[in-house]
């Protein structure tokens, strides 16, 4: 069985359960205290050298590392359902949909950059939360505004099935309603996100419905 | 002919124009002044609505956005010379590591971080090169940890030709040195840069030597 090293407030861990979800995949997941700094233990440094999470051991050799190249991984080795639609347009579409929450919000808001910027300028709990929703909401305005310009049919990001870009905006969406952001002038992501609440593959891999998950 | 919009100090459009020398694909770059706010243009807007840079047209459709699903996209339409191996875990791992830089480290740098450093935190220019050396160089690190635990034949991150891995970490490495960044303790990067310092289609993208580059 494949072995998950994730947070169960991590959003990068949040999208690996959806796609394991998705694909059908059974898995156990290993807790690391990312927000207490077990992540620099000897013991995750041998998983993952980076001090980070998700990592993904499947026993054929290292433990795999990134989420986003994780879920390129689990598309190639369990191609079906498919994440990322057959034509290569559409697949640059969802990819690059996918890289504007995992690339370009949620790297914003680890527990490395809250550190440094506690460090660096003195931010306190609101300041984060501040720095942390500005992002995301960034992030989700400009998926938005690529939903909004180049709609493709279907309910979902791109068509009538979940795939990629789905998976990474509803990781970002989670932390994003936890911050107290709203979807005010983002209909395609409402819709979406409507989509993905309603499907327990998504649903169950919220961060509020892990074991020992804070109140909300 | 393709058209990249990019800027010439951007280091997510430095890693396009190496994939389009790798590949051997013609382009014209259109600048982007993304210092100094042209992205958020509408003629910018119309070309990528996230305003950011690079954007690729190849006269096929919307602009390709976000350098890593560009890549990609160049990967799928023009496979050779291929910029990630046959194997799929050696796949995932080019892929990660490429993410270590271009989802964990360069987001932090790029204007709109900085202006929002400026904007919450008061941060000017000195504050602003400690930070993003600062996430450069944990990102370089984290990249040597996993090159120095995994190794793999062969010269380059991932064997003996120039993939993915390379790309991207090589402009990570353009900021880096830009902000007085070394290498001390990262043997194996420092070779990775050594080829890609001696292989021209790496070097002619570097930020210091575009048209109008400013003086080191």
């Amino acid at each position: 069985m494949m072995r998950l090293y994730g947070n169960r407030r991590s959003l990068a861990a949040m999208r690996v359960r959806i796609a394991l979800a998705l694909k059908g995949l059974a898995y156990e997941e290993v807790g690391v205290d990312i927000f207490g700094g077990e992540q620099f233990s000897p013991e995750s440094l041998a998983v993952n050298p980076q001090a980070a999470v998700p990592a993904l051991e499947d026993g054929s050799g290292p433990p795999l590392f990134q989420s986003m190249a994780i879920l390129e991984w689990l598309e190639e080795t369990h191609p079906a359902p498919a994440l990322l639609p057959g034509d290569l347009r559409g697949r640059a579409r969802v990819r690059a949909l996918a890289l504007i929450a995992a690339a370009d919000s949620h790297p914003l808001l680890v527990p490395r950059v809250r550190a440094r910027l506690g460090a660096q300028f003195g931010a306190g709990e609101p300041q984060l939360v501040d720095w942390s929703r500005h992002f995301m909401q960034l992030g989700l305005l400009a998926a938005e505004a690529h939903l909004a310009r180049d709609a493709v049919p279907g309910a979902w990001c791109h068509g009538d099935a979940p795939g990629l870009a789905d998976i990474v905006l509803y990781s970002l969406r989670a932390g994003h309603e936890q911050r107290g952001g709203t979807l005010d002038g983002m209909p395609n992501l409402a819709r979406v996100f409507a989509l993905c609440e309603a499907d327990p593959r998504f649903a169950a891999a919220h961060p509020l419905r892990q074991p020992r998950a804070p109140k909300p």
